[in-house]
């Protein structure tokens, strides 16, 4: 309703909005939703929010659909930003929050760039939408494809998450695997949509995603009463959603509902697929592919993101950091999470928790400084990440002791 | 806060609330949480709650904890009431809904009975739970006591849906398998409770779980403006759910925010397990244990339920009806959902469906009718009902076609 025009992030072109598009035509880089921020700013008040359903769509002034009744929902919730009371005091530290995105239809924060993403598609007139994926963003967009009556053309790694190719199949997507990783998938989406008349809805390859994503964003934001925390860590893989929470709170900035702080952005990845954490420390503008990449937190195995050049950006610009993490504590973290907080969260989120210690170990985090640890998915999606040693007892015995 | 004392279920015996309670010590029947609805009435306004978060916890005036701050919270959310509009085209009917539990923390609706319950144990300084379970009750125990601090005893049946036996595991409960059914697990637990110092959390020998369930009701009744749906479809194992849901808009008759009508309240089961169908078809007020009894929708593999009596009289005292439907019809209608409405739900929640579907035939539901179908839980938790055939590519290879 507000939308403006479509922007390249790279060479600053302008398109038309409200069409169906991919990546820049002039220079082949991710194209972003621009709006009318001063027209936002005037019409848009925290009152008329307060009165709003609990879900993404509560932000509709700051987002690319058109009407609300091409909305394609599938029950969305505002996810809790729960404190972690317990483990904080255990590390020495106050102020320590998770946003748990396990509460999204699907279990993880994908649903919400799918919704946003398959609803303008839908307005747009599109039939059919091909993406490779690690498996939830797959999911993800097969099950609201199928509330949209559009196909979905889904390839992803073997390696994959066994429920995601459940989800899949069961949504009615045409779903492949592929021997190889999710580069491996993605070239075979390219050829793919090049042949048929499909959209590409591979990461940042078309704008509407990360206008979902956005909303983990607007969302902190709203639920820490506008005012931002002191970091935000982020498992990194594609991005999209370090992006996207840089990109609401610019937008929140500019019309005025926070104020200039900005939180310090943190990409998190893993010792196994570091790509975006070597190219900070080499002060480069852009990653390089990382070969042979391998982690237990599958969803942030991707070796070379298109938007990598966009997560440094946002990390320089907050003030942020990188890191990477071991999965030996992923697992060890996953795990004292689930002991002290009864949260059972995936290894992507549970690797935020082995950033959050190291930095807090090193001094770059103070023990009171206000965290929001980013979970992206439920742990009910990762059965194997879980050691289950358990005693078979018969009827008639006892529990020992 | 507005709790009057504790009553029997069977024998009206009242006993002192805010202690930690059992069966009934005269009549050995389930204790019920009683409230001085006449001060609830006075004092409770729909205009506070309009004002109140999104969860469970803000029906305060309804719930059995005496202080806000004793809450054990797990970030729930007020699940999405998901208007069913394609799928009921394609039967010919409007005005389906299905009410999505499988949002809840541990993706199940056990997660409100967990919450309350262990809330409550932690104010009245309980140590240790113990408890048989088909599995997702004990995982949501396991997470709310670690929360909490409280030691949990689960045994389920090696037959359980294997992730949540991750899910006690990870959240450090004691956990055992046993080679039989949940009747087993329970002849397990009630030798060790009476053996060691735990209460004794199974269902209905604490009265504090169906408190958290009845919270569905509640929902259901806000989400459609406080008008009660003409049906409710239920997945009944244990039954406490549709007690809980009964005990909701009873009370909220009482303070005067529904009128007199009454959901005909429809309790639905498995063929394979179907001991309160075949009491409600032989008049019968209570079940008889179902031997050998087998289904896919596992959460309601429950030969014998110590509340069977309150489920048949709430299906009774509202016009409602009992049904049994096969596995081959859930696991045809759980795909068709997700075909559909892209909504992945459990068997036992698919079950519904199977029941509305015939139901709708046989002109027991009329096809303009306000029906509710309970989904208790998300697809996620049941990989195995879920059939796939996938083709794996090389890197090299393209998507046939």
């Amino acid at each position: 309703m507000y939308v403006s025009h479509l922007e390249c992030s790279k060479c600053g072109l302008h398109l038309e909005p409200h069409k169906i598009a991919q990546l820049c035509p002039t220079c082949g880089a991710p194209l972003l939703v621009r709006y009318d921020l001063a027209k936002v700013k005037a019409s848009f008040s925290k009152d008329a929010l307060a009165r709003r359903k609990h879900n993404l769509w509560r932000y509709r002034e700051l987002l690319p659909f058109q009407d609300e009744t091409s909305i394609i929902s599938l029950g969305e919730v505002m996810t809790p930003l729960i404190p972690l009371e317990k483990l904080a005091r255990s590390l020495g530290a106050t102020g320590l929050y998770l946003k748990d995105e396990g509460l999204n239809p699907g279990g993880t924060f994908k649903s919400r760039g799918a919704a946003m993403g398959v609803t303008c598609a839908a307005e747009l007139g599109v039939k059919a939408i091909a993406m490779p994926t690690n498996g939830n963003a797959g999911a993800a967009w097969s099950i609201y494809c199928a509330k949209a009556g559009i196909d979905a053309y889904i390839v992803m790694p073997v390696e994959a998450p066994s429920i995601t190719r459940s989800e899949c199949a069961i949504a009615g997507a045409k779903l492949y695997l592929v021997n190889g990783l999710i580069s491996d998938a993605g070239k075979i989406i390219a050829r793919a949509v090049s042949k048929n008349k499909w959209t590409d809805a591979s990461t940042l390859k078309e704008p509407y995603r990360i206008e979902g994503k956005k909303t983990m964003g607007l969302e902190i934001a709203e639920q820490l009463g506008w005012e931002v925390p002191d970091v935000i860590l982020y498992p990194t893989g594609g991005g999209v959603g370090i992006i996207g929470i840089y990109k609401a709170l610019l937008e929140l900035r500019e019309i005025g509902w926070i104020g200039d702080k900005m939180p310090r952005l943190v990409a998190v990845q893993s010792e196994g697929c570091a790509p975006i954490v070597k190219a900070w420390e080499e002060k480069q503008a852009a990653s390089e592919f990382w070969p042979d990449s391998s982690t237990i937190a599958f969803g942030i195995n991707v070796p070379k993101a298109l938007g990598d050049f966009l997560v440094l950006d946002a990390v320089k610009q907050t003030g942020g950091c990188t890191i990477a993490v071991s999965d030996e504590e992923v697992l060890h973290d996953q795990a004292e999470l689930a002991r002290t907080e009864g949260l059972f969260i995936c290894p992507e989120g549970a690797a935020t928790l082995s950033a959050y210690k190291r930095l807090l170990n090193s001094g770059w985090i103070k023990s009171g400084e206000k965290t929001v640890l980013l979970n992206t998915g439920s742990g009910l999606k990762y059965p194997n990440t879980v050691r289950v040693d358990v005693p078979v007892l018969e009827p008639s015995e006892d529990i020992p002791g």
